[in-house]
């Protein structure tokens, strides 16, 4: 097995380990950093700009073409062609990072983003009551500041935090009510959180509502888990259990709690100071998060309880940040395409691109959204848990141990996540193993991996000795016994094989409908928007090769990151963003594939693999 | 000691023991109706007209004269005329209360009040959704009902109340935002409770808002006087204790919800179905009802912290009633004229008298306010607790065994409540006793009970003996030990007198600065409106004999029963009377005496009682 080597990126210090030979932009997005790719990653636009510190990276003729010889010796490269053939340490300037820390993202249409939080704060001296005067404390502030409406918990502030420091303090308005005042000027520390609510993992990330940029980030598993893997469960369990809602809601709010201690310890910020909360996530998640029962989204129509953007106080969620803050729940399209699908729309801009664009969501719950001429259509489709590892024999999350790219060179090539022995293979894995399986002719177009006696001539000993068979059916032996982390062999079964091709077919004929429906083929799209944790690491050529995505060149096909929280920062970070948010609901229109026989038709065909590929980018 | 005499109210059945002689209007404010007497209880205007149902009582002239000699004969008779003679039952027809079950109140100036609640409930009947509807539960339900706000936990009952009656649900708004939705058509259960929260007690009403009626009333001890009786005391606490302010307001809440319990056993309804609670009390209780330290209180310049009206939700404050339920807290017009006064001028329309008007509130606390032109001037004295029997040495609340009225005729004749043996006397009796000790000669004006030596010619040899002398001071001895229910003999100490000189010297002196602000003579009121539980059962002439009162005719002086409370009523059942209190904050002055000289010439004179009185009415 081929040793990883460990990238180090700069300035955060995060590491990876990598296959040599892997694409710079791929090991940048394995450690949480998204990269600009608006050309697709044809070394043409120059956006993707990184610059090698440590180790040795020998520069392409197209960096030299695109960067210029002094450049390129100053150890600049472009993530979307530089290749690992040592350990290295890299700097990513900001301005590289599609989700910049200076949240000046200079999208497809050029735009740039505005600072304009709804979170005002004014720090106000007012001079102390005298005695003839008869006006309250709250009349001074109201004279200062001119009339607003008044939270309770801000007239509760008042008395105190005027006379704690010589009637100077400062005055906190979201909109336009008054939530909080504060003793002395503390215009400064004014924060936000925008949280990315998935069924597996939630995401929380603390910005600086002054300045824009983000201060923190932390992550945890749903601890819903502890339910059920999918959506379906988690409803279920509302249906059945009496305490169903209560106690799923509790258990995301808890994570969500941890998220903000982490949040807090991380930055060393006080959580009073913060003052809004934007939540994006699927429509059960959503639901539950905000306690309203999910049970009509498990039977016929899947009706959400609401559609546009749903408007709270922190105290009302028993979040731990400022009581008063505000809390903003994103839109959601319909039972199934929920608000982190309108977050994704929000960070990419999807319906302002000139050509027709997609933006694929994989999950256990696949969402597409396709944009064309303004207008969009979004459905999602039940993809299962296979891309997350489950029902696949060996199949495990993408944590230390799974492997988590496979390449059939004469013999099997593998990266395991974190440099350790394979214990299992996560999702990605499963997609190229299933695609190089093809590109080499041991796997037919109907998913039937082949015996050794039918292998096709050119196939070498070493992976002909690979396939075992097993009661009529082949299975391809990936890691024997002995290098194993499991000390018993990894395979990837042919049963493993039809489970990926459920899952695949069910993206591929979602993707179908919608193209049909807009009367578009997949020569018209002119970008394909890969969004999702699942989504950045997966190889372009494969997922197309295996007909997940339909034929277009790679350089159509970007990573566009995990847009439901870049979405759910946007809206926090402007009041604006949430009004294009809300305009986004009346451009969508939904569509429910569940009793559609069309689909039926699709999911058929698309069981089956691609015969061929375009086979134009290699990663 | 006269026997007392049994009264029975129908239809509420509520009876009360009273002296012979006593006016019947006496007898029903004591069992807590207050009746209509526009024409200050001159036999003119006939609204206090009453029933005899059981029991003789004779028809007066000035009776005859106003009802009729039919009408008589069927029993009617004026309250303000007849007097007791044995026991009755007496029917009050609910035209004859102030505070009428119908809300529809003639004032002075003979406008109606009308039922216009800010909460408002719709039945709706929506179609069960379609498979190829793309629609939420809550675009269905603004479709029907139009687009408002909406309130977390509307949305949370969405989807059960649809479900649970075949899609016909009852929609409650409270101005315009959707706070609840409950399955079935509930339209006829919607209620309001108005609280008037006093330092001593806690009065809840519970108020059909479809209807406009009362449905319930309850009293608590404000459980806070385990703190101190006054408002000062409570101050302090805030002051010095670091849980002082949570200590006093976990404290009241607790008797608030208290009073929620029993007005929901009382009436057996559902608390859930309270959408709207409103307070009134003074600034202090109103502060630490809502959680905001009063601190600032009590140290000049005795600065309030908010003055408009506060709203707020019910769970803020912890209430056990429906949690989006609105909490409304009165206007306050400056740190010791607060929000019961501002409610005491709705119920009363002080500002449209056409003549000048003098509100006062006594109380430890007393509020005055002069209504002149339209305009007000407001200020409050601190009587001091000794009407609530507090500082006087055989002084006692006015319950069970407290003497409340006394008679000087030839001997001693007393009316104790609960018609049991004397125990100590309340703060009525203690103003019946200086104003019939002035009268029969036994007390000078400097407040100086006479020795047997100093007594005037007439006085009975039986009032005599009662004159004790101890240490060069004389003591008036009201209860020998044999008939006194404590087996000790009880006194009226030189003492206590020096206790009732302060207390009436305040409230006198805060009178005569406000008619002499506004330029007027006690001559120029046309009204002087009593105010409180204590103003209730105080014997107008007396008052006035003591110089607590100015010299006005007791035409001119009136019962107006708790209105603090009913302005609360007022407030809760329209919002047009929420917008009346919220101008009246304009049209009043705030008048601060505690610095004022002018107060302390005053309050000297004040300290000497009236040599004469006008003695123009008995009662």
């Amino acid at each position: 097995m081929e040793k990883e080597v460990k990238i180090i990126f700069e300035p955060s210090g995060r590491s990876v380990y990598a296959l040599a030979g892997t694409v710079l932009l791929e090991v940048a997005a394995r450690a949480g950093f998204i990269l600009q790719t608006p050309c697709g990653g044809g070394a043409t636009c120059g956006k993707c700009v990184v610059r090698i510190r440590a180790g040795i990276c020998p520069a392409s003729e197209s960096e030299l073409a695109a960067l210029g010889a002094s450049r390129v010796a100053e150890g600049f490269r472009l993530a979307c062609q530089a290749r690992l053939s040592g350990p290295l340490t890299v700097e990513i300037p900001d301005t590289s990072l599609f989700q910049s820390r200076q949240q000046i993202l200079t999208s497809d249409t050029g735009e740039t983003m505005e600072v304009l939080p709804r979170v005002r704060k004014t720090c106000v001296q007012l001079t102390p009551p005298l005695h003839d005067e008869s006006g309250s404390d709250l009349d001074r502030l109201h004279a200062t500041i001119g009339p607003c409406p008044v939270c309770l918990s801000a007239v509760r502030d008042l008395p105190g935090a005027l006379r704690q420091s010589n009637f100077m303090a400062t005055a906190v308005r979201v909109d336009n009510e008054l939530i909080a005042v504060e003793p002395g000027d503390t215009t400064s520390a004014c924060y936000g959180i925008a949280f990315d609510v998935g069924s597996t993992t939630l995401v929380g990330t603390l910005v600086d509502l002054v300045t824009g940029a983000d201060i923190a980030v932390a992550a945890r598993v749903n601890p819903q888990t502890s339910f059920g893997d999918d959506v379906i469960s988690r409803i279920q369990k509302c249906r059945t259990a009496p305490d169903g809602l209560q106690q799923l809601q509790a258990s995301v709010l808890d994570g969500i709690n941890r998220i903000v201690d982490e949040l807090e310890r991380k930055a060393g910020i006080d959580r009073n100071r913060v003052y809004e909360v934007v939540f994006a996530g699927n429509t059960t998640m959503q639901q539950i998060l905000c306690g309203i029962d999910p049970s009509p989204l498990g039977e016929l129509p899947f009706t959400p309880a609401f559609r546009e953007a749903l408007e709270t106080r922190a105290s009302d969620l028993h979040l731990h940040v400022h009581p008063c803050a505000k809390v903003y729940v994103f839109p959601q399209i319909g039972g199934f395409v929920g608000g982190d699908t309108v977050s994704g729309i929000v960070a990419t801009r999807l319906d302002r691109f000139t050509k027709p664009a997609l933006l694929v969501d994989i999950g256990t719950n696949g969402e597409i959204v396709l944009a064309h001429n303004g207008n969009m259509l979004a459905t999602s489709v039940a993809a299962g848990p296979a891309f997350e590892g489950a029902r696949i024999v060996h199949g495990m999350r993408a944590t230390t141990g799974a492997i988590e790219k496979i390449i059939l060179d004469g013999d099997v090539r593998l990266n395991v996540i974190g440099n350790s022995k394979p214990a299992g293979l996560c999702g990605t894995a499963l997609i190229d193993v299933a695609a190089e399986l093809l590109r080499v002719g041991l796997l037919d177009s109907t998913g039937r991996i082949l015996s050794s006696n039918e292998a096709p001539g050119g196939v070498s000993p070493a992976l002909r000795a690979r396939l075992i068979e097993d009661r009529g059916e082949v299975n391809f032996l990936l890691v024997a016994a002995a290098e194993s982390g499991t000390r018993a062999p990894l395979f990837i079964y042919q049963r493993d094989i039809r489970e990926l091709q459920l899952a695949n077919a069910a993206i591929r004929a979602g993707i179908n409908i919608l193209l049909k429906m807009a009367g578009l083929n997949a020569s018209d799209l002119g970008e394909v928007l890969l969004a999702g944790a699942f989504g950045n690491f997966i190889r372009r050529n494969h997922a197309r090769r295996i007909g997940m995505l339909p034929p277009v060149p790679c350089s159509r096909i970007r990573f566009v990151g995990n847009t439901a929280s870049f979405g759910a920062k946007r809206a926090l970070l402007s009041t604006q963003e949430k009004a294009y948010a809300d305009r986004i609901l009346g451009k969508v229109r939904h569509v429910d594939l569940s009793l559609d026989p069309e689909f039926q038709m699709e999911f058929s065909s698309a069981l089956l693999f691609p015969e061929h590929d375009l086979d134009e980018c290699g990663e």
